[in-house]
């Protein structure tokens, strides 16, 4: 890179201003990715990544951050401080990494009561503990009333590479074999819900959680994973697209093997949302050689809120047009693209 | 750590709500620290540290994160963005750390004009290159309009250790010679006057720089130092309270060795603010023992804009008080305490 100064890039000019969906995981933040930060960064393919490892003296980490700025706070089955937690160590995990550290930066609006920090500041603690990793650093900022939105944390996260397999798309092959550790969209419904007070019967809960106990079993039973994706924002179509996209592979996934709660699913049909792109906290895709299916969905099994329902949920294709299509229960297949707006602002 | 609920700590029913001074680095932040944050993450005394220091597999590390607000974006001499590089490269340096790698967090605010994002940008690309260190992993949010201010960064770090010294508050000893490398107060007074408009016969630049190769240069020269630190938010006296305190010694410094621009000292006195409040973005305090001192001021008189100035200011007296205590230019000592409320709010 040359200090001098590079012009704005041409894409810019259509979107003179920062929309919402430009943070939403879809295609604008794709955009901004790739066509601001990763060219002024020289970061490459890697500005794609979860997590991207990097090699000091011999030993191979992953570094991951991600900023949180849920709303609301608090939401059925978790808050941003147990969804912070998790993120990042679940980033972590997903390049194939033990979580070990986490720095903790909080950005605070002015008037914010201190009970709310303090209950957050209790739910990283507790995922913390659970997800066996320290928080050893942070900071605080106050922001003026009205500049900010009571809490937005930022955790990034040091994991030390726990296999020799390079868990990458580029690492995925024909044929191989996609799994899916769960049903979708809960995590979205639930903030969803909170948002807008909505009541059900049944409460739909977040499925915020760590993943890292569950990929760290399936490495040490040795299964040989190709590469893994969370599931968050935008959902599983969006990962699957990122990934044909990063991979330049064809994916096909069978509609039959998704599993949907029937109240999730009811709730996406009256708000007009598709699950598919709902995003998820604990939940992701595994590429694995169809000889190692058998062995991952016995290990997980010892984790039953992880991975309890495991299952193949498609197959990779050809290389080339990194297409992912979805089969019906009729039959009929769909294309699936990238999620294109915003479905669902600061659901994490 | 248990993972029952702990009540919130008796001190914060002062405080029911998040004040601008809980983030001004000052007392309230230390309180929201020490009693908040330390106890519930088992952070100790690291949690008053610029970095940690982590150890992995046998290769020392530093890991820091710190978030960035100020306001306006940008002032003379800088911008968020150089700010957020140098600010996490200089608290990597501060623990005797090679800086390497950063991350990248933004949270943006919905109608930020892409412009101003893109010259941020350009900014920590150029501020990275320039302290040789790479940004290699980033996220991105959008808020709703209202919900943010601009643009927020947060940057975290990962530095190698370069040394076999302990560099530390506990490793300074009696006698030590304080060593400061220029002039104080120029970044605060640059924020302030940006902010408010001020306008002088000569535009104040922000100190804003990266410290990494002077310090490296100063271990790579073989000298012993005891304990760093930079005299960001709070500024000079605010810094050596943090280091007196968790050293538990006293400090005396010399007013007549403590180097403030004229035009700075001029608009302070307007102001009504005390320049050894004011934050600082390039300078640091030194703790080495009496002979090294020829030698270090030797070293960074090759990076003249870093430590050009650099002299001696002060010296460690007994243990026991931690007090700091300042003899005016008449020979009449008074007692620097620590920033008490909020001088300058979202300095960076």
């Amino acid at each position: 890179m040359s200090l001098e100064q590079i012009s704005c890039p041409i894409a810019f000019q259509q979107y003179p201003q920062i929309l919402l969906a430009h943070g939403g995981g879809g295609r604008l933040t794709h955009q901004l990715i790739s066509e601001m930060f990763a060219p002024a960064f020289g970061m490459g393919d890697r500005a794609q990544q979860d997590a991207v490892t990097i090699s000091l003296t011999g030993q191979k980490l992953a570094f991951t951050t991600d900023s949180y700025v849920v709303k609301p706070l608090f939401f059925a089955g978790g808050d941003i401080g147990t969804l912070a937690v998790n993120g990042s160590v679940n980033d972590l995990a997903m390049v194939g990494a033990k979580p070990l550290y986490l720095s903790a930066g909080f950005i605070l609006e002015e008037g914010l009561p201190m009970e709310t920090l303090w209950r957050v500041v209790q739910s990283m603690r507790q995922a913390a503990e659970i997800a066996g990793v320290q928080i050893v650093t942070g900071d605080t900022k106050v922001v003026d009333r009205g500049k900010g939105d009571g809490i937005f944390i930022n955790t990034s996260g040091i994991g030390a590479i726990a296999t020799d397999l390079e868990i990458a798309p580029h690492s995925i092959r024909e044929g191989d074999v996609i799994l899916l550790n769960g049903d979708i969209g809960r995590h979205g419904i639930a903030i969803m819900a909170a948002r807008e007070g909505l009541e059900f019967e049944t409460e739909i809960q977040s499925d915020c959680m760590a993943l890292a106990d569950l990929v760290m079993a399936l490495l040490e039973g040795g299964v040989e994973i190709h590469a893994m994706r969370d599931l968050t924002r935008g959902g599983l179509a969006t990962s699957l697209n990122e990934l044909a996209s990063t991979a330049n592979i064809n994916i096909t996934i069978e509609e039959s093997a998704i599993a949907v709660q029937e109240d999730v699913r009811a709730v996406c049909e009256i708000l007009g949302l598709d699950p598919l792109y709902v995003a998820n906290e604990g939940r992701f895709v595994a590429f694995v050689p169809e000889s190692e299916v058998e062995k991952a969905i016995a290990i997980v099994r010892s984790f039953p809120e992880a991975g309890g329902q495991m299952r193949v949920i498609g197959r990779v294709g050809d290389r080339g047009q990194a297409i992912v299509s979805m089969r019906g229960q009729i039959g009929v297949s769909r294309i699936l693209s990238m999620l294109s707006g915003e479905q669902l602002p600061r659901i994490c």
